[in-house]
C-alpha cells in the first residue's frame, strides 16, 4: 500500500503544470495479490484521467484489484467518462484516495463506488502536488505563489539595484524547474522594463518542456521595452483582480509571482498570497531593496504569518516553502 | 571506532561554555578488545584535561588500549601535567585525534607519542564544538558569533520597534541553551537602555547552569538605566577592539553578539564576525528594522558571504548557522 501510494503521488507530481484546468492526479493499480500492475497520471485537458491511464496499463490484472488515487475518483461525464464507472467496469474491489473532490460537478465518486459494493477508504495523507489546485477550486481563482531570492538579511537586490546573482546555480536550476510546474509566471511592468526577462523555464540555454504563460501586470505600456517578452509573446493585465480572473477563466490554476517588490506588495495587500518560495543566500548586504515595498503592519503582531512546510538546502542556499496560515 | 569518536565528540560538546580559556575537548578510551571503557571531557580551568578524565574512568583497562581525542593531546605542563605523558603511563598503544593543537605552547603531543612507539593517527573529521576555540587561538581574540531573530524578509523588529515575539518557543529555548555554551553575551548600550535585558540563560523562570558573562559595548552611561544588568552585574567596554581584547585577556574564547543593529554593523565593519546564528520566522513585515544599520556594500558582489553549516527546524522557525568564508 505504501509503495502504491508513493507511486501514485510520484505519478501525479510528474505531470504538474501540464493538466490545468484539471488537477495533476496520480493513480496506481494493485492486482488481487497486491502487486503493482499499473500507474497513471492526468493527461493534458481533453485526455484521460489518472485512473484511466493506470487501468489501461493494468489491463485484465485490475480484476479483483485495488486502486490508489491521490484525488477522489470523479463521478461526472466531462470531456471524459466518469472514472468511478471505469473502476467498476475493470472489476476494482477496493479504492483508496487521499483528497475528496471539492468540485461540486465531479463530487460523489466515493459514494457511488460504495453503493456498487466497492470498498472505499480515504487515506489521511496531504498530497503537496494537489494543494495549489485544491486551493484554486476552493477560492475560484488561481493559487498564487510568491517567489523571491534574497540575502539572509532580506534584500532582493543591492542599493545599486544589482541582484545577479544572489543565489547560486542549484537554486537557479530549482527556480527554472519550478516554472515548468506552473500555469503562468507573473511579473510587474517595472520588472519587465528594467530586466527584459524571458520568463522561460530553461536548463542552461536549453528550454525545458512545458513553458508557463508569461504574464505582466500593470498599466504602463511596454511598447519599446521588454524585447524578450515581445519576441516570445506575453499577456498584460491592468491589475491583480483582473489578471487573476482572466487567468482563472482561461484555465490557469497555479501561478507564480516573481516580482518586483511593488507587485509583491500588491499581492500581499490583495490577500491572495497562498504560498511563498523564498530562496535565501548566506550573505549579508546590510541595506538594499526589500522583498516588499509596503509595510504589512506597524507592529510585530500585525506581521503576515505563514506555515513553514519544507526546508531544502540547495547548494549554499536554502529554500523555505511556506503556505498561508488558515 | 565510530562509537568511540561519537562518544568523544558528545563528551566535548557537553562541556561547552565551562572550559575557557581551555578548549572543550572530549576523549574516549577503548580497551585492547575495542570496548569503550572510559569517556571524559575538559574540566573547568585548573581541572583535568579530557584524556585524564577518560583514563581515570578506564583505570587498568586502558593498558594496551586506544585513545580517541577531539584535539591533539597536549605536550606541555601548564596547570596540569602533559596528557601525552599520561597516555604513555597508562599503556595506551594507539591514539586517534581530530584537530592538531594550534597553541605553540601545547603542540607536539602527537610527535612525542610517536617517538615513544605509540601509533598516532589524525582523523579527517571537523569537530564543530572546537571551531570557536580553534578560531580564537588562531586569531588571538574571542570567536565572535552574531545572533539575530528576524522575519523571513529580514526584519528584527516592526516599524514601531516591537519585536516580542518574532520567533516561537522552541527558537527562544534554543537561544537560551546556546547562551550556556558561550563565555559572554554582548549587547550595545542602546539595547541595554531600550530593552533592560537580563542576558541570563533561562528555561522559563529557571536559571540554567553556567551563565555567560554579561557585556555591554558603547560609550553611553547606563546610570539610571538597565536595572536588570545593574542587579545581576555586567561589564562595559567603550568599543569593539577594547572589548575583544579585554575579553580575550580574561579568558573568554567564544562570545555571542545579540544586538542591536548598530552594534552588529560595528562588528561586521570590524571584520570580526566568525559565525552567524540566524533564527528566521515564517512571517513578513514588509518594512521594519533591519539586521544591520549600515550597508555592507553597494552592489551584490560586495555582499558579505558566509558558509552555510547547519539548517535546523525549530518548531515553526528555522535556524541557519553560518561561518565566515575563509
Amino acid at each position: 500500500m505504501e509503495t502504491a501510494l508513493a507511486a501514485a503521488v510520484a505519478a501525479g507530481e510528474s505531470v504538474r503544470g501540464t493538466t490545468s484546468p484539471n488537477p495533476p492526479v496520480g493513480a496506481a493499480i494493485l492486482d488481487r495479490q497486491g502487486n503493482l500492475v499499473g500507474t497513471g497520471a492526468t493527461e493534458p485537458a481533453g485526455g484521460a484521467h489518472a485512473e484511466i491511464v493506470a487501468l489501461r496499463e493494468a489491463g485484465e490484472k485490475a480484476e479483483g484489484g485495488t486502486a490508489v488515487v491521490t484525488l477522489e475518483p470523479c463521478n461526472h461525464t466531462g470531456l471524459t467518462g466518469p472514472c468511478s464507472q471505469a473502476l467498476l467496469a475493470a472489476g476494482i474491489e477496493f479504492v483508496y484516495y487521499c483528497h475528496p473532490d471539492p468540485d461540486p460537478k465531479a463530487q460523489g465518486g466515493a459514494d457511488h463506488l460504495r453503493q456498487q459494493g466497492v470498498g472505499v477508504e480515504r487515506l489521511d495523507r496531504d498530497v503537496d502536488t494537489l494543494r495549489p489546485w485544491l486551493t484554486a477550486v476552493r477560492r475560484n481563482r488561481p493559487h498564487v505563489t510568491l517567489k523571491f531570492a534574497q540575502t539572509l538579511d532580506g534584500f532582493t537586490a543591492a542599493l545599486d539595484g544589482s541582484s545577479k546573482w544572489i543565489t547560486g546555480d542549484e537554486a537557479r536550476r530549482h527556480v527554472h524547474a519550478d516554472r515548468t510546474k506552473r500555469d503562468a509566471v507573473i511579473i510587474g511592468t517595472g520588472t519587465a522594463i528594467a530586466d527584459d526577462p524571458s520568463l522561460t523555464a530553461r536548463d542552461g540555454a536549453l528550454e525545458l518542456p512545458n513553458q508557463p504563460r508569461r504574464v505582466v501586470i500593470g498599466g504602463r505600456s511596454l511598447t519599446g521595452h521588454a524585447r524578450n517578452l515581445h519576441h516570445l509573446g506575453f499577456e498584460q493585465y491592468r491589475g491583480i483582480p483582473d489578471a487573476l480572473w482572466r487567468l482563472w477563466d482561461s484555465g490557469a490554476r497555479d501561478v507564480l509571482v516573481e516580482g518586483g517588490a511593488h507587485l509583491a506588495s500588491g499581492f500581499m495587500e490583495s490577500g491572495t498570497v497562498d504560498a511563498i518560495q523564498a530562496y535565501i543566500a548566506p550573505k549579508l548586504l546590510g541595506q538594499g531593496r526589500s522583498v516588499l515595498t509596503e509595510a504589512v503592519g506597524l507592529t510585530i503582531a500585525e506581521a503576515a504569518e505563514f506555515t513553514l512546510r519544507h526546508v531544502t538546502r540547495l547548494g549554499d542556499d536554502v529554500l523555505l516553502e511556506l503556505t498561508r496560515k488558515d
